[in-house]
């Protein structure tokens, strides 16, 4: 067998479970757990536009699964299976589909998940991949953006900005001697399977900018926030980068972390929750408009002159 | 609102449903019906590759409904939501995404289904978007590829060919004085909500082109088919577009008709389940390797240089 039908049985046919039918029928076939919610997100990658001509295969593939895994995180979803497309140009080589199929593989090992289905063709583009993932939650328990009550405290995990700096260090505008900003560019890690239902008010990933993404848990919530500029949680790289680089962590996306709204005095209980996970307060949600403010540790107002990341 | 947010709220949160959590959420939240199957697909539809680039943005939305739909229709499923991506260029115009969203609401209606969520995205190359269809059937009811059994008869719905001869009428290569190939090309007919479960042993739809997917039907089931090629069903445009289209006709894709595979002796029964849809015999499964034969009113061979159509 050769061509497309070749490359799904050598690629993609041993990636996936019962529920994909041998990849050998119109659609896949899922049994959802009883009693549970399915929970569904998409999300593409565009060659040029989510991912540099450069960057390897294998850790697309990973990115493009971590984004997803990324979103059931911010539901507090646990990941069932996913199906993939893929749209190679003639001369995208074998070895780019190779490496990228060794990629979805490392990770479906990783998070424990299979394939369930997809779509592959050419196109005359750029190389464009998307995965739809389908998650599980308990009735009632899946975590939302709206929710945030004033008074709240905002939580943050991990380190915010690598992903951007790491950007900007492929364009040669910041240095990055020991490739963490480009590893955290190329590889963010999903923060799945905190078990925070229950004890937070509202979630979102951070994935088109801390600000951004906080603006969003505002409008959703119908309050405002309060970022403490200071207080965001730098890895040592983006500290020793130097205040001028401070929008830029504040405002650029891609970091897959998780912002998180929980009513103050849980905060015992929130770490318990995420064992092992960092977790740093950086702020609080306040009454009035769906505003977000950063301030200095004197309490000034930090001035942005972007919000984040849009498409257009 | 502008930009990407704004366009998301004009444009697809009007079709969203409660699952979508408003698109303002990271991922849908869906209750399966109890008792039930969740069946998935997915299919990309990329400029210059799946439509032509002066093709009306409403029958693109609607083209790529309907092939999905023809996915579940194929497996016997309900359609219950879909997810959506969309890559425009910074040049696709808005009358292109008004146009393609009222496409989506048009199909919405005809088949009772909502929007649960997607993505957006810019992107450099030709404008691609995808769904994601869900749809639901009894445990056990889904139709299958594998199934067919020597004996069976062979049929299938509707006419085949229109949509490739639509395809070359749009290069000037063969005329279209009632524009009928364009239509079919641009606006197919999935074969939803046909009662054949329990009544037929294989279904497929006519993506890739006749003989190519009954070629899957044979390779999942095991044995050969025969096609006595006078008895396939054309439309008078096709019929009058003669035997130097034959070929075209038989191996051209796009059609989404279904092809079934029924024990000999049930067609009453079966014309019962499709009240309304034509239906035609056109052949039969015998025992021996997973070939497709396509022969004349005579029962002589009918040579065939390619089978169908493949990406790459």
């Amino acid at each position: 067998m050769s061509g497309e039908f070749g490359r799904i049985a050598r690629y993609f046919a041993p990636l996936a479970s019962a529920e994909a039918l041998g990849l050998a029928d119109d659609a896949a076939l899922w049994t959802p757990p009883a009693g549970r919610q399915a929970v569904l997100t998409v999300d593409q990658m565009i060659e040029g536009v989510h991912f540099l001509p450069d960057d390897p295969a294998d850790l697309v593939a990973r990115k493009l699964m971590r984004r997803n895994l990324s979103d059931l995180a911010a539901m507090g979803a646990r990941a069932e299976g996913y199906l993939l497309t893929t749209a190679l140009r003639a001369d995208t080589p074998e070895t780019w589909l190779s490496a990228f199929a060794e990629g979805l593989a490392a990770d479906q090992a990783r998070f424990g998940l299979p394939l369930w289905g997809g779509d592959s063709s050419s196109t005359p583009g750029p190389v464009m991949t998307s995965i739809t993932m389908i998650g599980s939650v308990e009735p009632g328990a899946a975590l939302r953006r709206g929710g945030a009550v004033a008074g709240d405290a905002l939580y943050v995990t991990g380190t915010i900005g690598d992903a951007v700096l790491g950007l900007h260090a492929a364009r040669g505008e910041i240095a990055d001697p020991t490739g963490h900003f480009r590893a955290r560019r190329l590889l963010p890690e999903p923060r799945i399977g905190l078990a925070l239902a229950g004890l937070v008010h509202a979630a979102i990933d951070v994935s088109d900018g801390l600000v951004q993404d906080l603006g969003h848990v505002c409008r959703a919530s119908g309050c405002g926030a309060v970022i403490e500029a200071d207080r965001v949680p730098l890895s040592p790289a983006a500290r020793a980068a130097g205040p001028a680089w401070r929008e830029t962590i504040l405002t650029g996306g891609d970091d897959y972390e998780l912002l998180i709204a929980a009513p103050a005095g849980s905060e015992h209980a929130l770490r318990q929750a995420c064992a092992g996970t960092p977790l740093t307060r950086i702020g609080h949600f306040v009454a009035g408009a769906p505003a977000v403010t950063a301030v200095d540790k004197d309490g000034r107002p930090v001035t942005l002159a972007r919000t984040g990341w849009q498409h257009f």
